[in-house]
């Protein structure tokens, strides 16, 4: 089937179980495909748009109450809706951060944070996980320490993934916040694994900001997602303008430099919103999503040799394994070589995992019924009994 | 209809005739419809992501391929896809302009221009349009030269809107950056009402840069637009991040940070691919759409104090009237007051106008068939005839 200008339909998630690590909560809720459909068109968001003109303020469809429950159900005092996590680290950056001074992230942090740093003209000041992968507090207070000593003040942000990206892991926002604070440093917990995921209380965490990614854990179309502050950092991130035109005198009212003005006018806005009801839904259940990621991780670490690289009981879906002394072995004698894996996963329904890789991957279980786990902890099991792999 | 969480299905363009000024180039294609329904989900065009990993590297769906068609339909080196043309000018504003540099831009200039100057430190220098609301050579060298003497130095970076959104004109880019050269001044070319609506060769008008906007001209959702550079800017916007971890030393290899790495990983790129083909197509043909705009227009005029502000015989198809002398007496006895106009529009199946306004406002005519063009001029001369105004 194809969409025109050689673009093939894309069936993915209709045909097959897909545990791609970043795909798995980004998939749209059926309303949010109505909703997709609905407001396809460009600036769709914007028929009754009145004055004060600004994105957060359309009553219709119900977008400014959209924004005040974005903020209330992270338990924050403002939020706004951004072309994804990385444009909410972007704005955070640029307001806190001047040219040469350190910024906290952690050794585990994603790209999209360190670009933020570099955009913002800062220095990136890695806090590092420890043994088991985890950043703790006191990791923080070194690094903090360190950063004082060497660039002769504290840092001026701290980016603190609540989940991280490399393991799934949950890292302890809340005391690294206490320690951070003690040094007046702002915090940013990047919920971009958490929010739309599990509970997520950005006071109770204290943060400061909280980013969300509506792509990857909101089950909204990209780019898509949330920058959310309390009341004290929301005077800055969020403030208004403040240029005018020498010749005309033009003022731009309410509009914010952060966000470029409106960020998201259309089908990703809509998509949030339709998907949101189920979103907020779905965070109180996520002991289910890890009862359905342990099926899976069980089975595989029942295939010797098989580790499981992330905290183990597992807190979040997303899982990072290393089956370098299992699939790995076959690979070597294999005439598909790496590619048996998710060749033969594939046969199975079975898609999402990089082609080749048989040493550490992940994937996420995320979404997925109970009897689809079930079938994919059959479907790895029998894989490894096939190619002579003992099952213990 | 609903598609839940309290929105209505929009049936807009559907439904009606839309003259919204911003609205008219970004409906989407047949196309591009499909392409959104197959590709709603998160990140959907990032199942066959390989190194290197970058969203324009992506050949199937042939993103890759879409990169280079751009470029060089633009008549540009490099083209990336960014989350509105705003995030273009601050892609480039944040790459030319450093704190306290004078930047051009014209008394006409959008919003979002002046957001991308403030964002980078810089003073926005207008050039001031003449008395027929066009910005010319000579204006710009003045402005450039004041400038001069103000901040001791020339501007860093120009931005200059090829039909500005306020008047729906064509301004003389090629002259301007031919006196802005002389000065060593990059030229931004704004093309948010002319990439996608009608032919733009970038090198021919002399511009470093062209910005485009999928949602408002390029028939895709929104946020979506296009940042075209030549070679040389190139190099420096598209820079790839030289940021590592202290302590990983992680380094992330060809993301660009004025991208933020990866920009738009799903519908909204998918929805500009398919688009393409007809866009291509559709600028070929524009003197079609000015044929119907003219036969819109000349009605309006034919209305008794009615005059249109833009520059006449009209080039785009945004057009800006003023009915103070016209529909605007009629509001001043009518008991709908102002509301009548947009009111006895939409009765006729004609909608996009901001309710109430009856003295300056603008439509744009763009993408309509002639009987469409037909219709239109007949119920705004029917309207103007029930309400007793003059018609020549």
């Amino acid at each position: 089937m194809r969409c025109g200008a050689g673009i093939d339909a894309r069936m993915v998630d209709e045909l097959a179980i897909n545990i791609d690590p970043i795909q798995a909560g980004g998939r749209l809720t059926a309303d949010a495909m109505k909703a997709v459909i609905a407001y396809g068109d460009g600036y769709s968001v914007c028929d009754n748009c009145r004055t004060p003109n600004r994105l957060d303020y359309i009553t219709k469809p119900p977008v400014a109450e959209f924004h005040r429950d974005l903020a209330s159900w992270l338990n924050m005092d403002a939020a706004r809706v951004v072309p994804g996590a990385r444009r909410g680290f972007q704005a955070v950056a640029h307001t806190c951060v001047k040219k040469g001074e350190p910024v906290l992230l952690t050794s585990l942090s994603h790209y999209t944070e360190f670009l933020a740093i570099e955009e913002a003209g800062g220095v990136a000041c890695e806090i590092p996980a420890n043994d088991q992968h985890i950043v703790t507090a006191d990791a923080a207070a070194a690094t903090i320490e360190d950063a004082k000593k060497k660039h002769g003040r504290a840092p001026s942000l701290a980016f603190i993934d609540h989940v991280d990206y490399q393991y799934g892991n949950i890292h302890d926002v809340q005391a690294i916040a206490k320690v951070a604070h003690q040094y007046d440093i702002p915090v940013l917990c990047n919920g971009a694994y958490t929010v739309g995921i599990m509970p997520v209380d950005a006071k109770d965490l204290g943060a400061d900001f909280v980013v969300g990614s509506g792509h990857k854990s909101m089950a909204a179309p990209a780019p898509s997602g949330v920058l959310a502050a309390t009341a004290e950092q929301a005077k800055d991130v969020f403030r208004t303008t403040a240029i005018s035109g020498d010749v005309t005198g033009r003022k731009f009212g309410i509009k914010e430099p952060e966000m470029m003005g409106c960020t998201l006018m259309g089908v990703t806005l809509v998509g949030m919103m339709a998907s949101f009801p189920h979103v907020k839904e779905r965070v109180k259940h996520f002991d289910r999503e890890l009862a359905n990621n342990r099926i899976v991780t069980e089975a595989l670490r029942s295939i010797g040799g098989t580790t499981v690289l992330s905290e183990y009981p597992r807190k979040h879906t997303l899982t990072r394994v290393d089956t370098t002394a299992s699939f790995d072995t076959v690979a070597q004698a294999h005439k598909k070589r790496g590619f048996f894996l998710s060749a033969a996963l594939a046969e199975k329904g079975v898609v999402g995992i990089i082609p080749g890789a048989t040493r550490v991957w992940k994937f996420n279980t995320y979404g997925m019924t109970t009897l689809q786990a079930q079938y994919l902890a059959q479907v790895f099991v029998g894989i490894a009994g096939e190619n002579g792999l003992k099952i213990s």
